[in-house]
């Protein structure tokens, strides 16, 4: 279970929530910080504090060399062993896009219809099979990988889901706008499009340029550091 | 299970191998893209091209203010209904360090040792808490969770897991280079510093700035866009 379930049917909810938070007032995100950066400050705020989760697009197109570019940039993190497991699927086609949004969670059909463009990013379970060129001095891990199919899977989700969060500041250095979703049926949506490959989905992502109206809900707050942190 | 077990009594290896890649050569890796990026080259390449998994440190003290200015930025991430699950223990004083390095893997433990300071990266299970400041239009999907441990635990796991893909980039942002470890016994550490908490340990990272020299390991390769996506 990726989320919680509050949509009939769905086994998770979005990234965004499925309820308008519309009682809730942006909070402020400051512009400059304490301790200086070695990137300049609209740079952070183009990666990190300005930017929002898009609820509705622009009608602009997307390139796909445009995600690739992102994924040029992202594809440097580090990941265990470099297995590098994070694979995606464009859904460009408007038979394609049918074919995703009657698994997406009610609220998240609408904007998954309308979105210039949708990403699905998934694990790929089967990434041992790579790491002669990601790994090449790893062969016998490899080797044992291939038959601990469990590991693997688990493997694969837990270092796509961190290749996931380099690759969303990664769009926005591209200059695109992110609506990632977990509000789908990830099952049928593995069944409808990795029967095949046996990728494993995580998100739904519509990506694109912010519409003039209703792109976003207000800001909601972060907690601070020393709500989340101690020092020992 | 993080990894893929290679160290004996350890469930998971690191997130740069156990095994020194010497037979590896560096791989070229492009100081620019042909796709325009809104930020610099220089970020981009701060952030994701050049930066390096370092493998030992210099002396340079790391201070908490910079590990929090790097959450500062890193927190205005999106996570499922904003629970914003990560969490951090800063592992400064000698003896907190010797209580860490225990449970290491054999060839993090010397490396954990000498770093200028180790964080451990963690998941609140109990981030619905805290839903009244981050998500209060959710206080009903708050109170359902309560009662749900094992979708929470889940849910705190996989966004945290997000979280820390943003973290790295802002470590990054803030001049820090890291040093991501799963190699470690988890449970153990969990017990060590988690018990009143119930935090959840992810990776153990060393932070710090790079060693004159063995810092770091040769750059392997990565997937080529065509090798991990398909548009349909």
């Amino acid at each position: 279970m990726l989320g919680y379930d509050v949509d009939a049917g769905m086994t998770s909810v979005g990234l965004q929530s499925q309820t308008l938070p519309s009682e809730n007032a942006d909070v402020a995100v400051p512009t400059s910080q304490a301790v200086p950066l070695v990137i300049d400050d609209a740079t952070a705020d183009v990666l990190f504090r300005q930017a929002r989760t898009v609820q509705a697009f622009s009608a602009d197109p997307v390139a796909d060399q445009d995600v690739h570019a992102a994924y040029d940039l992202m594809r440097w993190g580090p990941t265990a062993m470099n297995i590098s497991p994070l694979r995606y699927l464009i859904v460009r086609s408007p038979e394609s896009r049918e074919r995703l949004v009657q698994h997406m969670a009610g609220s998240n059909q609408p904007k998954t219809k309308t979105a210039p463009l949708t990403i699905i990013v998934a694990a790929d379970p089967a990434f041992h099979t790579r790491m002669d060129v990601l790994s090449p001095h790893l062969s016998e891990v490899a080797a044992g990988l291939a038959a601990a199919p469990e590991a693997r899977a688990e493997m694969a989700r837990m270092n796509a889901l961190l290749q996931l969060g380099y690759f969303i500041p990664a769009l926005r250095a591209v200059g695109l706008h992110v609506g990632p979703m977990t509000g789908f049926d990830a099952a049928a949506v593995d069944a409808e499009f990795f029967a095949e490959s046996q990728w494993q989905s995580l998100v739904v992502m519509n990506v694109g340029q912010p519409a003039a109206e209703g792109a976003h809900y207000p800001r909601a707050a972060r907690l601070e550091p020393a709500e989340v942190s101690a020092t020992i």
